[in-house]
């Protein structure tokens, strides 16, 4: 058993990290951190956990921290780059959700976080997370870790892995402009309480928001290598969990020789490895119903033949895939555990 | 008061347009017809008319419908094709909000309704029920009406209005493929109860449908001028009304002088003289639930620089400015009254 | 035209009102106030008003208010028990939808309310705003304001209202305890931001709350008759909107003898003038759904048998009927208006 | 490994046995079935299972039936009843999620459910499955599969098990009428599609149904031994999953000398042993919310002292702890396994 903190543990990414480490064979939640509700039971917070745990959250700063293994971070961004350090230097494997070290290029982080990079001397060693993209990322983390070094990942958001999970296996037969309309449950805007997220305003409600400017822009550009191609358009619509990623590929003129089962070839090879991604049945279009609660992951496929376009779609949780399910995937692969130990749920049918 | 028919008034349209025409100070209610219905109370099947209105159903061809001044006709396609030519010889005004009179090449209708057209010689005739892209139509529809004659009017659809009136002003400084992904309520998929509007289906879900095929395809290319550049991909969401229209455009070289202010001042140039349609100021972003109930429809822009695209959004409900307010917003302009007509009500504020 | 001030108008009570001010024929809505947004334009606090008023938000101190003719009060309790007496002075009728004037007996509301009351002398002079169950109150009024003198009003709540109209005819041929079990809305949590009201707290959730202890006990109790006699626990569940009472009633032994239809006809009876109140027909059951956004009551009745018990529902719109809807009918009573002027509308049907 | 069977698994309960079936580590799933589905693959019909499952429904004659150690049958009241005496005959475990053997008296079954009952002979040896509260029976089934016979387990309703769990402690204490107002989200209504089921009409509304004449009105006065005693109201509400039961208790003139420390100490002594329930901290509710998709039921107590009444409130997942889940909970007792395997799921934190 290993020991297990997680950072920031209040968040709905953190709390639903205690919910997969609670139920994971190898990890001991050894410490539950949150500033804000520090000596507050856990089942306070979050009644779910009311007879699954006595476990209080406690501050960042709390000694038990560095009794452990490995750390998820679950932390609004800057928190990691100013803590992950310290716990590489003692030994502590970090796992970050946080947007901290998943930029290469700390120009391109300082310009759209407008914030300096404390630690950018880690951004080279930080091992991107989003296993199904950046395979060699994770063997690069396994192996360093099996070599006995502390390892540090920078998982992908939320919006990134939805659309590079749709996107990959099109953009090397695409061309110019990328669109991107993708649409989130409201847990994507955070637990903080605002006239955005209250129930009535977000209720029986869907709309853009961030147009041409969300932050996750410049990370589906490095992640899917299309710079200066992508306009996403991030959208809210009621429900609590779920995001569904809409890629329009306009396609080369090459390209229009292959036919939609070329296509979907190419989508179930990329995916054949990974237990989570199933590209659907032709015909068939992704629910996020279907994913909610789960780190699965369901593709579809179309065809616009009169104008040479691809359009795929993604469905994930937004919490789960899009954070802490990707986060214990991750560290399942970096510890030589199955990927998808812990993290075998389907979701409520209906 | 004009004598007023509602042909298909069970299905969400329909109950909408009863709603409309019971406050309507120039209408009186002559008839609704719904053949499954016919001899319920309409407040039997929606309580909502409870203490409203005694009105029953009654069968189309109840001989009521021929002593009418106007008809609505909420009906699925084809039925409006067969009954429109006599409606039209006994002198009774059509708004058909159907889709057999919307596209003016027979052709593409049988193409993509996939049924023979019973009556292409009132294509023509059909004036296009789109106010604020097609002024002229509805002029030529009043002096029609004015000289005497009966009207058919051809009422856009909820996907083509929300879509057109995003991307109408924007059209012109535009190129290539005009990619548009839309997110609709759940009572665009009208009033059947199948496995898909089930609630515990469309609940917590949102989902992409009928990509690439979609019938409003040539509908919005044929109001914007742009056949053959259009991909349309709608989406449902789990609310029971409300349409959010994303249409991304690739704009010209020449366009790139024009900052987001041009872009404004042309989308409000355009929309000026409507008393339903607001450019929002700039920042923020059209909300469903702000239109929802009404007439209205709120458009947001905005611009990325980097891809050199402009993002233009339209929210709008879709059963009444995406049907029955359209409808009556046509038939008021047909008769010559102010367009806003027992249509000047605000959304449930929240 | 009235001039017509809306003190505390940035709470859902508040622009509810003023959604109904701007339709009113005779209103002229000259000040709304909020001092947390003052300056505010109304349309940015709630787009739902983009294109309907240019108005924006000024303090409660704004001179403005003592042009008006008549203020609806919809503050937090102890606002209005400061303000109203010089607003009477001043010979403004006041409609108060506060709980501060509505219980007749100042330690009733000081034990509930813990809060000392600063005007207990108007407490009689106070009207009783619940026109259905207390027309002498409302005609009091009327006469009063016919005689040139300001009025005060003092509105029912929502849960009191739908609670009343459910169980009054009943009460008469009851005993013992009464049950009253209730559902709201999220709206009914007013629109402050908290871990309550977020959207992934509120959504897919119904609970009971403030059990054995809510505020609006005394008042059911006041307005039927019942001190002492009833258990009321109100819930929670996921719409913005609506309001639901479920009143059970045993039965005296006399009571025994009466059937359904009896019980039917005192029902009919009790609402037999009021435009709003429909008793639906047997079997069928009360919708929220059915009468949000307007100022409609929809009562069922049933009966069983085995427990001499009666059962009785009652839904509304809480922010309507509930509250300023209610107020509006209230102020039209005041001034000899039709009773549904401005309240006429149906809800959207679904 | 046993050989399990579900019999109607296309219904939400017969997916949620399939979710938890296919997770349990002492079961295989060797059949499914489903008359109207037979060959459809089950992640069609529900995508959920898309990458999880190949299975595809077969029919109820399917002889792979005969196969099964262990059968749960999700199906509609009289099936079980005609094809249990043959399972049981083959030596094949029944638990049984339907109506059908839940009363002991043929009578009360036959006059509630309008139906012949035919095969009243196993009313006696069917043992009933609410294990918190009739532990006995649980312990009985257990003792007759461990001697070699086959069991047959007759489960709790889902409003029955709520109410039950929140009633049992503190019916001794109680006298005369008990007032039941419980709350079900829409997949209480079953998976047919209809006008109430449609999205449209469920949502955004609550409702009563079914007042005075439930069908559980029965189960849950056997149950508790109060038979005449019982006022039972459900509710519909706008959500998927979730079942909130709240009782009222008129407590005798010997209980007044209790508080609520003594009624909630008997409460937490009757669920101690239970890893399912728990009763949460004083002043805190229970929310349908932290149980979705769990086996776990949360119990809130409160004390009413001017009528000397009880207010208890249960939470469960309705078709888990009110259905398939409680039905694997009896199974695992019956087969002397850990009560929760498979059933150790902690809700999605929100």
């Amino acid at each position: 058993m290993l020991k297990v903190g997680i950072i920031g543990a209040a968040g709905y990414a953190g709390a639903e990290l205690m919910r997969i480490v609670l139920r994971h064979p190898e990890f001991d939640l050894h410490v539950a951190t949150s500033n804000s509700d520090a000596g507050t039971p856990v089942a306070h917070l979050y009644p779910a956990f009311q007879g699954a745990t006595d476990l209080a959250f406690s501050r960042h700063d709390d000694p038990a921290v560095y009794e452990c293994d490995l750390v998820f971070m679950a932390t609004p961004h800057t928190v990691a780059m100013k803590s992950a350090p310290s716990f590489l230097e003692h030994g502590i494997t970090v796992i970050d959700l946080s947007a901290d070290y998943r930029l290469r290029n700390k120009d391109v982080f300082e310009a759209w976080y407008k914030v300096e990079h404390t630690s950018p001397e880690l951004l080279e060693r930080a091992c991107f997370g989003q296993p199904e993209t950046h395979p060699e990322e994770m063997a690069r983390a396994a192996a360093e870790y099996a070599a006995g070094k502390a390892v540090l990942v920078a998982c992908a958001g939320c919006y990134p892995t939805a659309t590079s999970l749709a996107a990959a296996p099109g953009v090397p037969f695409s061309q110019g402009v990328i669109v991107v309309d993708a649409i989130s449950g409201v847990t994507g805007a955070g637990r903080t309480a605002n006239g955005r997220t209250h129930f009535c305003s977000a209720n029986e409600n869907f709309e853009a928001y961030g147009v041409g400017s969300h932050r996750h822009t410049p990370e589906i550009e490095q992640i899917l290598g299309i710079e200066g191609r992508l306009v996403f358009t991030p959208h809210l619509a009621p429900a609590s969990r779920g995001l569904l990623s809409t890629v329009t590929l306009q396609l080369t003129e090459e390209a229009r020789g292959m036919d939609l089962g070329d296509f979907r070839r190419r989508y179930e090879e990329a995916y054949a490895a990974s237990p989570f991604v199933t590209v659907l049945p032709e015909g068939q279009q992704p629910k996020t119903s279907s994913v909610v609660g789960t780190n699965r992951a369901h593709v579809g496929v179309a065809l616009n033949p009169t104008t040479n376009c691809l359009i795929a779609t993604c469905a994930i949780d937004n919490i789960v895939k899009g954070a802490a399910g990707q986060a214990v995937q991750c560290a399942n692969l970096v510890l030589g555990l199955a990927p998808d130990t812990a993290l075998t749920l389907v979701a409520n049918p209906s």
